[in-house]
């Protein structure tokens, strides 16, 4: 059988001003990719800043976190942006990252969308298209997106690199689909059973479905949270998990 | 007699979301560098790839215009930001353009800060540094600044190419400082008079000092405006009236 | 026959900081009612504090034109906020406008939402219940909302005073509904034929509907615009072509 | 010896969207009055809701904590508003809370500037004297001000209801001033010296200056913290320290 490999990554730089967000420092221990907030839904220049020397210090590589301008709502909610403005909100976030990673002798290496917007890249062709040619214009950058959705293809579509993304804590239909967070047994509180269903993603691209029987969920890499309690502790775990089952946890190698 | 040259530049860009701000189209007949507003004090995504391109169509040099996080009175007013965060604030806003700049194949060349924070740089060296800093992060950009002002020192001791900006509609006093607007006499309205002060400066490096006597002003660019009735026609006047008396207009060599 | 009475309404007010937005003062001699915008969408306490000023020195009705947090796109882009947070923002910004109203001596009247919030509360009971709640905590305010609209239908069930508005320039279908933008025929731009459906509207209470035939527009007041050149001039001419014609045209009457 | 009563009161709702700040709930158990964020420098109309109806709950005194529009250095750096602008500011903000206490049957009854406008309006009579009117024509609030400060003077001045605001946990100079934070003794960390000086300036309007000697200050209200660690509990030691050295703890009387 072969090894096993899989990144871990989590979302990161939320905080505001004089706003914290979620445990950065101790998410470090326990991921190897860091998608930073750009200024938008959440983050500033300060916090980016400091997010950047955060990760190139505990060796985790750096991608941006752009979002819709939408900060009273932390980015969650729908907006009715068209493509070409989400073409232009990216490049300008991700712009501005790019040049705080430059300063501090880092490369930034990609994107993943947050909250609304990153369910809109999920089902839009159009707007996922409009993603990847931001990426491809600020140099060719990996595209983090989920299993199966229309980011990933848009961004295959332009010869970007990709990045599956699978949930631990979070239930699958038995056609692979995420289930929605209303759905009934949709996220997982039990570390147990997010531990099972990350080392059944890693080892075998495979859950147990909502409803029973198993679905299919290829992902390179598995998406970790440092808000609410306990969350850097439960990160650590699903580390520690994976690595004592023989899983390599490491950042995508980036080309 | 050597030939004199100059640059002739405005700010621009300065339009948000549903609103116009100026005659940036018409200016571009006279001007030979931008500096364009990058979504704090003014602009946003949209306006500075329409500006980006406008600019790169008319074959105008282009540069950054940031400015304090105040857009309700639109960077003009003071605020008590540390150095770092001016850093910071610079860092953040010249990425995002030159994303854009880049994504449009053409080349960021300097930064000329807006409003009161150019006033801030033109009098603590402190924060002047902290622009210069960034520019020199940002891959050695040229520095825009008052003739005489601690902006251009501090480029200057960072080894950064520097512009000395002039004002053709602005008073001096004899030591060559610009007068306040409270100032009589510290703003021009005759054209004639903007005119014979644009062609003094561009040609002798010197001024009729408010209270007579004259003022030495070495300015390697004039600002022009686009704002205000009448302003383009005015800057039109000035490009034509310049060449008509030898003088080169052009944008400044960059190495 | 009885003597037709109409109201002529338009935004308000919806400059911001350096940055004017049309043709404020010269519709003030055209309408009765105007709703002033309240800083989220387009707005800034000085802007309402002079908009609020100039009205009541024009002797027009001020009401309040709350929209979603979005200035970037002027409102105008669809927002998936809850009705709890539609409540929360109206009462915010309408709270906001009427301490500038009462400062002034004077008395805020109505809600007339903005934009993509206006088009939600249309179509969604849910949300538009959260408007007309707001106006009852507000001191029952009069509510401004589309003929035959969910906004009106939930004004109404909560005993608000309710005024429908209609459009002179915009083509309905023969059942009454108003044609959405990118529908041929939906924006009327001949001013005679906008003259002759305001007419129409005033004094018949129907319009030519879009591919022949009649349709009825119940109308109390009609939507003026002041942006776009002309603007300020055809709302002059609607205003004498319906006095002309012998309809009375006044603001609604507030009990 | 008469009996001694004092105000203890807190900033509030602080929090934005989904970032929370300081331990509200449990703040409420030991002050008597609170201040809430205006959506400006913190705050968001849902934040506001839910502070309203907590204090209301508890019984606790509402205000309004009104500040500068720089929600990224949370209000606490200086601005260059004019008077005017503060007037506008102030009265936007106020409107906008008072809105929401009157929705939920409650009373604002008092203003309290934040951050660096509290600091402007201490210093500069004319940016006072804009609040103050602000507070007049919102209903003639009530203004806590620095014992002392301009801010009570203009209040004073407009013959509005005033309440001295003193510092349990700031060192004073002899001359009953309040020492810059960057002045060694400025802030007292030690809980037993911190209930001390409460005391002392509840029974004894004096503390212990910098430098040795007595200070004199007079205050209706002390000032407690909900935010940083320990904060809560801290001022609960306070309110239970003055009740059982017979200090009677209430809300100011407003008439």
């Amino acid at each position: 059988m072969q090894n096993a490999t899989i990144d871990l990554n989590a979302d990161f730089g939320e905080g505001y001003g004089a706003y914290s967000f979620g445990a950065d420092e101790a998410l470090l221990k326990s991921i190897t990719s860091a998608s930073i907030a750009c200024g938008w839904h959440a983050g500033d220049p300060r916090t980016m800043r400091e997010s950047v020397e955060r990760c190139l210090k505990a060796n985790v590589v750096i991608g941006a976190h752009p979002g819709y301008p939408d900060r009273q709502g932390f980015g969650r909610r729908p907006m009715g942006l068209t493509a070409e403005e989400v073409y232009e909100a990216v490049l300008y976030q991700v712009g501005a990252l790019q040049a705080f990673v430059r300063a501090a002798g880092g490369q930034l290496r990609h994107i993943k969308p947050h909250g609304a917007l990153y369910h809109q890249c999920g089902s839009s062709l159009e707007h996922a298209l409009a993603v990847a040619r931001a990426a491809a214009d600020l140099g060719g950058l990996t595209i983090y997106g989920q299993t199966g959705s229309k980011l990933l293809e848009a961004a295959a579509s332009l010869g970007l690199p990709v990045i599956a993304e699978g949930f631990a804590d979070r239930g699958y239909f038995s056609d692979g689909s995420l289930a929605g967070r209303d759905v009934p047994g949709a996220v997982l509180h039990d570390p147990d059973r997010v531990l099972q269903q990350a080392l059944s993603i890693a080892l075998r691209s495979e859950v147990i479905a909502i409803g029973g029987g198993m679905a299919t969920v290829r992902a390179d890499t598995l998406c970790l949270h440092g808000d609410g309690p306990g969350a850097a502790e439960a990160a650590g775990m699903i580390r520690t998990g994976l690595e004592a089952a023989g899983v390599s946890v490491a950042a995508p190698r980036f080309t």
